[in-house]
């Protein structure tokens, strides 16, 4: 069986707790019961010895290693200076969901966890063939996260309910017609059915 | 202004053209009129001197080079060994679309233009800092270009009328709350409004 | 055992045959019998199912995809506008090198086989996690193999008398001091001895 | 003129410092006076608001992120379970070669500073097209970065006396028949002359 770890994507205090600054992806983890199935898949993780990497985002106040005005969306996060700033509280992993044996991959540019990382580095230096994905958003960084695992030749597997976008139809859409075509989609309660 | 170069994603015959693989691609393709607008970009291109680069995908028939079993999409559409075979009239260029002046970056993997390629090579030794994208699919390749190349760095623009994907509205979702994020987005008729 | 590809650095007509450019460079590989010892490894591999992978090198007329002005030796070369264009027979691997059944990875741009390349992609489509590295340069080209392959996780053989670079002297100080650091280190006669 | 930043490979106290590992390589930095040709660039280059990037190298305890048993030299290294650990005074910059304002882009794999690291990111972010390059060793660490900063499209500068290797003779034939292809050589006293 394919070695195995999961990356888990962006859920920082900042993006989706106590300090977040995006409400509504905030709303819409609660409803769908992100936090704990998030939780759920580690714990099982973590009793397997499978490795969990964290791929954080953070900014320098002085922008450096960040294409700061070359997007739309980060043009616009970016106008607030302290917007998940490196060394602060909005960055950390969200308490629940971090072990201390866990992985970061944190970055500075972009909204895809592999271009530009070492996270491929780190996950061939594991061995790992196949990554299980879970986090935020389906707009962006979950979309990434399969797009460039499987051009690197990884499997995929998405966690649907531990995973989030919005508005909320957008986000099944893209599960559907997106994540469906180079994943594997399964839920919490049966990701780690039949070993890792 | 940033030195511009024009994206074509897999505007191929196997893909949209006359023997293609994708008839509902090829349906919305018309019914958007994505081919006309396509050349019309095309054309305002290569009178300007900007450079248009083909990223054409193919496969070997041995699958060397390809990530033949990892993703569901890639494992299902080659149970055809003859799908998309480099050499044959399936991954050229549509005629109405190909140019001799252009370029071509063609990848053996994968559903995105520039992991694992000479791509981003090729923008930086013509010293382009911006790309206008166009072609298909708004499932994949359209949101791997644009996210690969906003963590490279570029700026995107994506021609909302010479691209497509299916069904018609999760495209239109797509362009609204994944390359909104990441792109400006302009019509065919406008792209060269303003100068490159 | 670990999957095993054969790598052959610009073994090319134009680099190293009969219509080469750097005639010491063809004089130290004749003295050292290069020719005949990386023909022995090929068969060797081929015989074994072994993938053989040429790394090319070429330019375009238009020297696009190529950093044609960045480094001293390639502005040096390109001065001549015909040196190793693509589609001459200048960028043609040797014929006693090549067979049918092997690939090719092209590059336009710098001096070694993985940035920015598929070459990556290409062996991990294969499973290979070793290479065995012969041909020319080790004042740049096998270098930037080891270097880069050895940053991406794979062990490096590289065949000592089978690879060749000037003067003769310096290519085995590059073999003592920095080769060794990286990988194995063999003769033609031996790389097959105990299997692949 | 062409943005430059300052790539410093390894100037670390593990290294080449007060709990240096490497003897031999230290006693040649002290012989060819490369700490003060070093801190001399350095200071010309903060006072002059170009960017400074320490590329340093460090390991995990679980040995997560290196491919630890690929290459000769690292198997070797790593026989020792505390070298180079992170968050130890090992892998902490020469404290008189390190200011506040600096960029650090630190790897866990490898021997060469851009594979599968964030550096090509941090650079372009800061517009950057020329590296001006120092620090240890021409055994290993400084060629990779001139070739892949070669591949990657930057002009590179080796300022020939704030870099080191060993033997000594090897180091000038490196800087003769490798780095002479890729670089511009220039000495400390040198590198700032004719402004940035």
């Amino acid at each position: 069986m394919d070695r195995t770890a999961v990356l888990v994507m962006e859920m920082q205090r900042g993006v989706v707790g106590d300090i977040a600054r995006f409400p509504d992806l905030v709303a819409t983890c609660e409803k769908r019961d992100v936090f704990r199935n998030a939780a759920h898949v580690l714990r099982g993780a973590r009793n397997s010895g499978i490795p969990v990497v964290h791929c954080t985002a953070a900014f320098r106040a002085d922008r450096a290693g960040s294409h700061a005005r070359t997007t739309p969306f980060l043009a616009h996060l970016l106008k607030d200076p302290a917007h998940m700033l490196d060394g602060t509280p909005a960055v950390e992993v969200l308490p629940e969901l971090w072990d201390p044996g866990d992985l970061e991959s944190r970055r500075f540019h972009g909204f895809s966890p592999f271009t530009g990382t070492s996270l491929d580095m780190t996950l061939r230096s594991l061995g790992v063939e196949r990554v299980v994905a879970l986090g935020v958003s389906l707009n962006l960084g979950i979309q990434g996260l399969a797009i460039e695992a499987a051009a690197l030749g990884y499997r995929v597997t998405v966690v649907t309910d531990a995973v989030a976008g919005i508005p909320e139809e957008y986000a099944q859409a893209v599960l559907d017609h997106t994540i469906g075509l180079l994943a594997t989609r399964v839920t919490a309660a049966r990701v780690w059915e039949g070993g890792r």
